[in-house]
């Protein structure tokens, strides 16, 4: 059974952030834990108990308040003792399944979803956003915890933070209570109860203690925000690489919106540039195409996505593309044969998306992930307009013709190849 | 409760048809009585019983196993006395609200949609698509069947064949069972039960007791078959019109897929004769968007539609268009500033398409359904190829210059508003 139940640790007084609550400060535009708190609900947790101490309490009923969550924040009244006590203070609170987070840490989606379907202590092998001197290791015995701290020599995981437990953690709780006099912390809990280990890896979690991991966090958010399933060859080598480090740098300060018309108007701009300065033209073009990955990038990481972004950003798209080729045969191009070719190259360009967007709108389900034989089949959107701005980086009359001749065939005939793949899709069903 | 079986009236000996099971008679490609099924089973119907006579129950029998309909076949050995005492055969095979129809009527989708939802007797005072001569009428008093008869002077309905009955209709059978030594008709029943009726007026629906009524309800399955939602002004008056006499004439003899293809072809050999005979090609062009309706109206009125059909008819039409502006574009104009205007009417041409099925694409819904502002949008391409035959129709220099400004500008501007729409609707969500 999933759990419905999460509680959250965040009675720790935040020394080195100023003394601001961790849990709230913004990530990527969000609170850490409306991040958590909202990837946590659409995998079904239902409701939340958050212990905090005395000054926080307030801040956290209104951040509460707020986004409407279902939550009930306890207290803890000596947050200076070890955070073993906090999760003892939720006793009572959660039954059943449930789900241990710290208000510290940022999750990826996927980290997520794949960790709420583990047992006991959810560990990474291969952390990549962590510092392993801070981090906490784990030496893990037969599935279990064997041993857990921040200076293990001997070690095979890192402790990510989240955890599934049940009722039964507060029996190793209530023992340490009574050991402790109340002060001890998380991870001899975790210890004492040899608690279950499953392993997570490589997926997108960090936790927060300095502003300059504030940084790595919203880098992570972005650079696993990518979906990708349409990307093509150079999007996946070089355009991700660097839009990907544009929308670190952005996430906070701009809206996927004003990207996508940021985006439009430097694709535009480049395609008016055809009428002048033709590699220009073609590197532009490519700035833009790179720049088109930014707000879907952004709008992932702020868990901001909306369709109507995408569809516009669609529309727009097909809209600088078509005034590219359209401008650049209008300026290069002389005889009605090549004009041919021109119509038949703006043609194919805009049917490329189309033959994909057509099927989602049929059958209500990605054509890539439906028909994966889709994924490799080249004249994506990326690799047009990099092999575009190849062609106009030193442009001659019959470069630009077999750019246009070169477009034409691929476009075409790889609208062609999706049709006859998602034909024999069809025949499979 | 929506009704979950339904009893089907099949002893009738059917003497005009030449003694075979009505039920089983095609129309528009379907036995009469698969389309009755499963449209009742697309509306919660799941489970039938077959009242028929011992010369025809083997027949039904294997008609249900080839289609795999959970039926049983109950037998009335005295067909030729009145049908009321088939009805009362069903007795105990029917529990709560059922749906109780008659074996030789043909309904369209829209009709059984509404029928099912209501109560008694379905009477409709509107009648399209039956002889009255030959219909059985009602004379409704107080929301009941006061009289019903073939040959009643005053009345203000005419029965469908549909009902929604339950068990209390069997009291009724019970009596007349005693009082006519079981020769009775269900108009008989109906008349004595004094059942209440449900008015449905206007929609598709006709009996078939002559070879020529076949020829009818073939037309009226065709007729009713249109979607529409994305039909232009020249659809609606003029090419709906014509396809579905095309398609009522066809729909026996070809498949939806066949249509498709010689629509297609049509099309690209009106393309190509712009290089030839301009007026011609105009008119072949408008042909082929008349005959591009018949596929989807064959599909839909034999039950045939495939979402896969729909996504290939879609991607064959924009390859037409292009093909035909292209091509058009090549033989009649010269100078490349005329060319920049054809390139922007065929980007246009294809993205009125694509504004609209993006949409699908990303919020799987349709976009003229959700945004009813968009369907008297000008511009739709049935509008379009019509334009673009009257233009061709005397063709010169200026007025195909006309008709590539024409297109250019409606066709894009119809974009932008559709995106505005979209956006606005967006907003209101």
């Amino acid at each position: 059974m999933e759990p419905r139940t999460t509680v959250i640790l965040a009675a720790g007084l935040g020394t080195r952030m100023g003394g601001k609550p961790k849990g709230l400060l913004k990530v990527a535009g969000r609170e850490i834990l409306y991040r958590t708190m909202t990837l946590l609900q659409r995998n079904g947790v239902e409701r939340f108990v958050i212990v905090t101490n005395e000054r926080y309490a307030q801040l956290y009923r209104e951040f509460l308040e707020r986004h409407g969550f279902p939550a009930e924040v306890i207290i803890n009244p000596e947050p200076e003792k070890g955070n073993g006590h906090s999760l003892h203070l939720a006793k009572g609170k959660a039954s059943g399944r449930f789900v241990l987070v710290m208000s510290d840490h940022v999750y990826s989606e996927a980290f997520v979803e794949r960790s709420i379907k583990g047992n006991g202590l959810i560990a990474d092998r291969r952390p990549r956003w962590v510092d392993l001197n801070e981090a906490t290791k784990v030496k893990v015995e037969n599935g279990r915890v064997e041993r857990i701290g921040k200076n293990l020599k001997e070690w095979g995981a890192v402790d990510t933070g989240f955890f599934i437990l049940d009722g039964s953690i507060f029996e190793t709780t209530e023992a340490l209570e009574r050991d402790r006099n109340g002060d001890y912390s998380l991870s001899e809990v975790v210890e004492r109860a040899k608690l279950p280990v499953t392993f997570v890896d490589g997926l997108g979690w960090t936790d927060v203690d300095t502003p300059e991991e504030i940084k790595r966090a919203r880098r992570m958010l972005v650079k696993t925000a990518i979906k990708g399933t349409g990307d093509g060859f150079v999007s996946r080598h070089l355009n991700r690489k660097i839009s990907t480090e544009i929308s670190a740098l952005l996430v906070d300060w701009v809206t996927p919106n004003g990207i996508t018309a940021v985006t439009f108007a430097l694709g535009i701009l480049s395609a008016l540039l055809t009428l002048g300065n033709l590699p220009l033209a073609g590197i532009l073009y490519q700035l833009s195409s790179i720049l088109d990955g930014v707000d879907g990038e952004i709008a992932r990481a702020s868990l901001r996505t909306s369709r109507l972004g995408g569809y516009i950003d669609s529309i727009l798209d097909r809209y600088v593309d078509g005034a590219f080729l359209a401008l650049l045969a209008y300026s290069t191009l002389n005889e009605p044969p090549w004009y041919l070719i021109a119509l038949l190259a703006l043609l194919g360009s805009v049917m490329v998306s189309y033959s994909t967007e057509r099927f989602k709108g049929a059958f209500c389900r990605d054509a890539y992930s439906e028909v994966p034989a889709l994924r490799k089949l080249p004249g994506k959107r990326d690799e047009r307009v990099f092999l575009t701005m190849l062609f106009l980086l030193y442009p001659a009359p019959v470069s630009i013709k077999a750019l246009f001749v070169i477009l034409a065939i691929l476009t075409n005939l790889r609208v062609a190849i999706v049709v006859y793949e998602i034909l024999r899709w069809g025949q499979r069903l």
